[in-house]
């Protein structure tokens, strides 16, 4: 696929070589925040964005539950003042928001995904502003969800709304796809899929933000995501902690078992070692590899970022390749014993550690798990007890964009139309195309709605490097939100109009 | 040394084996709690205890200054009671109680130490009654510190109020020493030390009740005791934690690098696998060995009271000598990344373990430290961050009780009078003569005492091994001080008498 050279120079002001009509311009003073829609359904994105972020939505923590609640509340509302049809499925946990705006038979068919769920915003101490109370400062908003996900899925309400403004028969039937348990591995998801997959097996693809992109200046369309496998493990010495002048020499300490057992599930050189981990990992195609170069990516610059001398990364992979191509296996908690202030001459009965494996396409989440847990079974001392406790997975997935050497014969016509659309339409607002790359991060759901429906996804990567996800004082660049909204309007007023 | 064969059937009460005169048996009531002294400075053990163990004395715990001063308080005011004359020694952090009562420079001098202080009660969790509210269920008191250390603190602090009641003109010279940062590692008891060295060279010996018996019907005498070297290892990564999706490949995790340091510090067989830790090391005495054999100590009973199936010792040494002749190398605590509910797919920054050797004779806490800190340093991934917080040590001790093969010729007489006293009170209100044996638990002071004034000590055993000390619910056991009360009595009675 040939795309234009960028027209604009990157790190300008870009939307300055907007068309020149009017009502292009009135819209894209409201992309600046500096008016509103008058009496129809467009928002302040930002107000907007700033009310979602006040819920503290965090879904694997059940003493927020409250925030769980408010942010769910929030988004059916504001759905619900674009004149969708709002339906609040129940599941076992947290609710998922399914809202329709129905039409023609003939009329393309999207659902649009999101999640109103956020990650735990521990260690608190870190964070330079309060987690839950949104703060502007420059052109960014801190806030814990502001990038993932609230910031994006915002971003792409506030495009349909603005589309819903200019042409309230818009010939597009949408589906919202809200849920809130993203950051806990969707577990209610499945449940929900099974019962409605007739309804969404009737839609053309799935579209969301909740991918990356490299810098402000360079948009990437996702087409591969991780896989994941997660749980925990423990390893219990005593039956009791123990003084550890009374009784220490006697017998095995659990950090000192789960340490070995840790300390074995990778080789020096950064491979992880289990026995028939990489077995089904497939070789990388050329053109992803050419793809990859074209981000033009810095070493040294992403050394810095990180705040690292070195790199450890599979053999023969490069930092960016191996984030994109290669599976993990990670250690994200590990705890046991005296934490506090001073010391404690205790022998602990207990410690335990959260491992974490990526996997990429083909590699079967459950059979990873079961291959990691013999190798930690036969590994483990037999002086100390070692148990699991399962958490969630999701498989990996791959989209072929159109006209690549390997795209699907099958591939849907309407996602192959949405697809240029996006080419075109971050040409003309970002100043340059996008590029089409597979991603480190997950969004299990989306293997799982290919499985259960047949759709693809196209996947419009809108936070930075630097949003911090996951991380203290995550935020979310405003001027993005604004190039996202327009650029969303864009892809789906062309397919609307048959584009 | 020659023990006559126990005459009271161990189990079984032996109180009531005890001399026929009326004011013994008076004694002996008190010794029950059934009475308090008429009149006299003699208290209810039991109340008093308990009003101790309110006080929560967390010396370690920056938050607990009210519970350390209450403590500190409370000794000073029940030896006050004693017509002690009390001095209050600030130090940098916490004060230490010197009490005296002097006397004619013929009589005997010991110097009783204590200390109010005790460990975090945390995890809170796992106790079944408040840690700081004491609660007496059958015949143990139930409280952080009951018996590490104001149990076996107030037994003596008893027997010498029954022996002034008894004769306030007592000849023996007494100074009490309590201090308040024992389980810190008495930071400012150098210091002290040095102030106060000029007084305390002045005395005998020193007596305390800070170190274990096996069970309740057999005393021992600790004559040694093992150091300790403590400090923490911090490993940092990536400047902050990070999205494990986004970055999971690319650099060493932190926790990893924790494993592999910690993984490589001990053989699979059991040895602290640190180049020149095991040095120093002494062979262990032949009648030292032998004294342990007396102890009828039971590998299988040990390692069900532990809950574990396999010991795991130096190899050559059972659990029992392993305890108690051989150095440790102990993890007392880790943590790192997110270790709360459900998963957070972060990797962390930092990792660390808190890590604590226990020394036998002639190993230096400096040198061993210096040790282990090396092996780190040149074990650690060269792609992580790896420092060091330095924490507390204290010097291993050893004291041979006289007419053993290797006493040393120049043994203090009123020590070794203090010696054989003990080895009659023993006899008599326990049935069974005391062991004399090295301790696997530290208490790094003694060892001070003796580099700063040339004073040995007489360590009488009086925490059993179901006190949980340093764990949830720690109790202490009454049937132990009731007859800890009556030995301690004895000695001082003995010592005065000129015996």
């Amino acid at each position: 696929m040939q795309r234009p050279a960028a027209a604009a120079v990157p790190g300008q002001p870009i939307f300055g070589s907007f068309g020149g009509c009017k009502r292009e311009r009135a819209r894209f003073r409201l992309a600046h925040f500096v008016g509103m829609g008058q009496g129809g359904a467009m928002f302040d994105p930002i107000e907007k964005l700033k009310e979602f972020l006040r819920h503290p939505s965090v879904s694997a923590d059940s003493t927020q539950r409250a925030g769980m609640k408010g942010a769910q509340e929030f988004v059916a509302t504001l759905l619900r003042s674009l004149d969708f049809s709002v339906e609040v499925v129940p599941t076992e946990l947290h609710p998922i928001i399914f809202a329709e705006r129905g039409g023609d038979a003939s009329w393309p068919h999207v659902v649009i995904y999101g999640h109103y769920d956020v990650q735990p915003a521990e260690p608190l101490n870190l964070w330079k502003t309060p987690a839950f109370e949104p703060t502007i400062i420059g052109n960014r908003i801190y806030a814990r969800g502001a990038a993932d996900n609230k910031g994006p899925l915002i971003t792409n309400i506030a495009a349909i709304a603005q589309l819903l403004e200019e042409n309230p028969k818009l010939p597009l039937r949408i589906t919202f796809l809200i849920e809130g348990e993203e950051e806990m591995g969707s577990p209610s998801f499945p449940k929900f899929l099974e019962r409605y997959a007739d309804k969404l097996r009737a839609a053309d693809f799935v579209y969301l933000s909740d991918t990356g992109l490299p810098n402000e200046n360079q948009v990437v369309f996702s087409c591969g995501l991780r896989g994941l496998a997660l749980f925990d493990v423990h390893v219990t010495g005593a039956k009791q902690d123990l003084h550890s002048g009374l009784h220490g020499g006697v017998l095995r300490n659990p950090i000192q078992a789960l340490s070995e057992i840790l300390a074995s599930l990778h080789t020096p050189d950064g491979r992880v070692n289990v026995p028939g981990f990489y077995d089904a990992v497939l070789p990388v195609e050329e053109w992803e590899r050419n793809e990859l170069k074209k981000l033009g990516a810095n070493e040294k610059e992403y050394a810095q970022f990180l705040g690292i001398e070195t790199f450890y990364t599979t053999p023969g992979f490069s930092p960016f390749e191996a984030v994109r191509f290669q599976p993990t296996l990670e250690f994200n908690g590990i705890g046991g014993g005296y934490q506090g202030e001073g010391t404690k001459t205790v022998i602990p009965s207990k410690a335990f550690a959260k491992i974490s494996c990526r996997l990429v396409p083909k590699q079967e989440p459950e059979r990873i798990k079961e291959l990691v847990i013999a190798t930690i079974k036969a590994r483990a001392p037999k002086d100390v007890k070692v148990e699991f406790v399962d958490q969630h997975k999701g498989e990996a997935y791959v989209v072929v964009p159109p006209d690549r050497s390997n795209t699907p014969k099958d591939q849907s016509p309407v996602l192959a139309r949405a697809f240029r659309a996006a080419d075109q339409a971050v040409s003309e607002v970002w100043g340059r195309p996008p590029l089409y790359l597979r991603e480190g991060g997950s969004v299990p759901i989306i293997a799982e709605i290919k499985r259960a429906t047949g759709l693809d996804s196209v996947m419009f990567g809108l936070f930075l490097p630097d949003d911090n996800l996951h991380a203290p004082n995550e935020s979310f660049n405003l001027d993005v939100m604004r190039k996202g909204i327009e650029t969303t309007r864009r892809i789906f007023a062309a397919l609307a109009n048959g584009k």
